[in-house]
């Protein structure tokens, strides 16, 4: 028997030939992310059902010195749930549901399979508010979420996954379980051990519960579509509206490309204002609607503002964040080529013309739109290969676009995290040194190398 | 010539003889930090003035297994900074500064030398507001803050330090630089390895720069006191408030204990309204007048609310504000006994009742006072020590405290840190296996253990 066969019986003898699956037993779910990037069955598919189990397996594989890979709702953007065939995946799926919600202490413990949706739900149930939003809520997994420390929708507002928790339970590499469940905002008691965890992609311990902090429920928000002169009126924007009536719920910065495109593909393709502007932005504020329209005024006395749309109903509001989700139909349209990049707030502009500029420059004729969340310093860029000549210079293009984000200061990954997929281009964002000491760090955690290998680092 | 004697003319030829004092040259403002705990004249104290002079005194003590202490402000509550006579004390004196401010990306960065008062200066004149703010704030300097986490005034609507730290530089143990200066709020490129050291005490780097949010300035406040028939109480009205019109600026609550004693020391000892309820709160809003009044009405007819004034001047806002600032005078008018303890927020009222039924049951007649800023899960308390036998069985009181803090799930610490004066309590709060960890992470940022050792851990 060879040692990767004695590893997976011995993992059946602890937890059960129910949670150890192999070969055609594994779903094909479990071979790849939601990128599709070089599925592999994975030698074995632990599906452990308690802390306990996850413990076990990763003693065992530990003193063996067995690879494991991590997966959550393999929902990931950056290939870090990717097993190889070498490889045992350990899936969260089993490991489901909410523990405790605390109304006084506004907080809500969870099994880290659980979905996001689902806490969501069992939040809002509560008369609270969950704040972490994305496109995947119904399958991602909150282990997933903390381990990509993910980004998503309201990060304007209640930032990162990392702001939302509190506490954690995680499994290190050699099986011992780290209680770390916290349910203060205030505790400085030693080191904040869960820092370390929160958006390590799976190479440092395996996350099996959380504390999360809920919010408020959000009061009734108004829309807004404002058109901008240039981009530094849109950070002047944001700026005016936090200092006068709070920070908005949202503030999509929409370049003229990307504004476009959302509007041709309307039902019905007309655009609620004239498309010659440079900039849009579309914004969400639960300020109250006068002081909300003494804010617009001044920024369009200012010059800040050139056209502005107010929803006056729902339907209305509905009908312009369409122009935005035109990002939902972009794998159906288009071949996509995302980019999911971060900037210094004010050198985004700069940043979307010079990149801009190179790349058309060098593939004339290419389509290629720009979107962001500027407030969180983070900017989109889509290029269509099918507008590219063919097979498509992706690598190419990667290398452009992340060399620029390194020119200025940037992260080459904003909130999806590094994986498989932008591990070669982590060197544009963090200097030699600290890359050192992440090694460093991982072998402090996973002295035998364990876990996720691979990821993040080479 | 001793060991310790070579180090330190080592020292001198790297670093200048004007930035290495020993002996009498030594201020005795670096003996000890605030508590005036255990002072002692370092062997030497190291005054660098650039990151590269940090860099250099580290390399140097690293090769020689010289211990080094890091100092700030000298501001500490737990004795973090505190030399022994065989260490070398390494003051952030002389790294001061602002470095820049970037209003677009709402950012100040700033050399670790800087006091927080001059940070807030700075940011207040270009239009922002740098939140953090405490007691200590024209001495700490922000390098302390971070390297404590520090609380202090603002947490309940802008979080710790650690909340707005955006990047750091820092100087490791053997004298690597370590760049992490980032202005971005989204940057998920690998391992967030500045929060290993925020909140670290200055054992694991020595913190050099650092890049910190700014916020849009605050709006006007009103300020409110109200009295409250029982401690869940106490949490239905934050928690009214904070989803009718949003997290107060301040929410104080106070024990009738704390609201006679502060009373009794105003000038004119008369309290702003009948003084036999069981807590008091000091809230502050910048919610607009009337919303606020109606979500008052309405905590009044739910019973939440018994009694309640609104200030109606600058002048009667400050009078309320005196009730609470009782504590300045702490010093002075009695030997307080401090504690700076968290809990889950719904425990808090029963924690306060546990506790003080012990103390009063083991010293009958003793002065004790309970308050707190309970939205952020923390709970002061200070005994009189003048109100107890003498000597005051100090370390009896402690081990009470803390292990009732123990058994309710809460943190012997919620923003001053360990230090030396809570390393014996830390069990309380921290499983050993955590414990462990910490160690091996220490082992790792400092394999010689030079960095402030002894401190948080044993
Ligand atoms: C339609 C769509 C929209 C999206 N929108 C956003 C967005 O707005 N913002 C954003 O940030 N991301 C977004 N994503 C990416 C993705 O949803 C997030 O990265 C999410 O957090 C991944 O969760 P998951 O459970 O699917 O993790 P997986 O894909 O299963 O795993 C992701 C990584 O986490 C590790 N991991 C998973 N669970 C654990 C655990 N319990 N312990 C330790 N490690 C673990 C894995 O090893 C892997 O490295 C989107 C994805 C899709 C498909
Ligand atoms: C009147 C008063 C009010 C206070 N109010 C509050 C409050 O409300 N909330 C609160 O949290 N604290 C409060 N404190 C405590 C204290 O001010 C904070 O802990 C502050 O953050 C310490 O800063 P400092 O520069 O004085 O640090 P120091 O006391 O000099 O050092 C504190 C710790 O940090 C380390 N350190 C200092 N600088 C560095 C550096 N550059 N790199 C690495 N390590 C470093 C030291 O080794 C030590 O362990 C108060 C103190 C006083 C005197």
């Amino acid at each position: 028997m060879s040692d990767l066969q004695q590893t997976i019986s011995q993992l059946r003898q602890a937890l059960g030939d129910a949670q150890v699956l192999t070969g055609e037993a594994i779903s094909p779910r479990h071979y790849s992310d939601w990128t599709r990037h070089a599925p592999a069955c994975p030698a074995a598919l632990l599906l452990p059902t308690s802390t306990e189990q996850v413990s076990l397996a990763l003693r065992i594989c530990h003193a063996a010195g067995q690879s494991v890979v991590p997966q959550g709702g393999m929902t990931g953007l950056a290939g870090g749930a990717v097993p190889r065939t070498t490889d045992i995946a350990l899936s969260l799926d089993r490991l489901r549901g909410i523990e405790e919600i605390d109304t006084a202490a506004a907080t809500v413990s969870v099994r880290a399979g659980t979905t996001l949706e689902d806490i969501q739900h069992a939040v809002a149930d509560a008369g609270f508010l969950f704040p972490l939003d994305l496109g995947a809520r119904g399958s991602c997994q909150i282990g997933g979420n903390i381990a990509t420390n993910a980004g998503g929708n309201a990060v304007i507002r209640y930032g990162m996954t990392r702001d939302l928790v509190l506490g954690l339970e995680v499994v290190l590499a050699d099986g011992r379980v780290l209680d770390l469940m916290n349910k203060m905002i205030k505790n400085n008691c030693g080191y904040d051990l869960k820092q370390c965890f929160i958006g390590s992609e799976g190479t440092l311990g395996v996350i099996t519960r959380a504390v999360l902090k809920m919010a408020p429920p959000p009061a009734p928000a108004t829309t807004l579509l404002c058109a901008l002169p240039d981009y530094p009126s849109a950070v002047a924007l944001l700026r005016r509206i936090q200092s006068s009536v709070g920070t908005p719920q949202a503030y999509e910065l929409m370049w003229q490309d990307f504004f476009r495109l959302g509007v041709s593909w309307l039902e019905k393709p007309v655009a609620p204002m004239p498309d010659h502007h440079p900039l849009y932005v579309l914004l969400e504020s639960s300020a109250p609607g006068n002081a909300l329209e003494q804010t617009l005024e001044a920024a369009i006395e200012a010059g800040e503002v050139v056209d502005a749309i107010l929803a006056t109903s729902q339907a209305q509001a509905r009908g312009l964040w369409k122009i935005r989700e035109a990002t939902a139909e972009f794998p159906q349209r288009m071949a996509p080529l995302n980019f999911d990049i971060s900037l210094p707030i004010g050198r985004i502009g700069e940043f979307a013309k010079r990149c801009r500029e190179r790349i058309d420059a060098r593939w004339p004729g290419n389509r290629s739109v720009y979107f962001g969340h500027i407030g969180d310093s983070n900017l989109h860029l889509t290029v269509d290969c099918n507008s590219l000549p063919q097979p498509a210079p992706v690598l190419e293009i990667e290398e452009l676009v992340y060399s620029a984000v390194g020119e200025l200061g940037g992260a080459v990954s904003a909130e999806h995290g590094i994986g498989l997929l932008k591990r070669e281009f982590l060197h544009h964002s963090v200097s030699a040194q600290a890359l050192r000491v992440m090694a460093e760090l991982k072998r402090s955690f996973d002295p035998n190398g364990i876990l996720n290998p691979g990821k993040i680092l080479g």
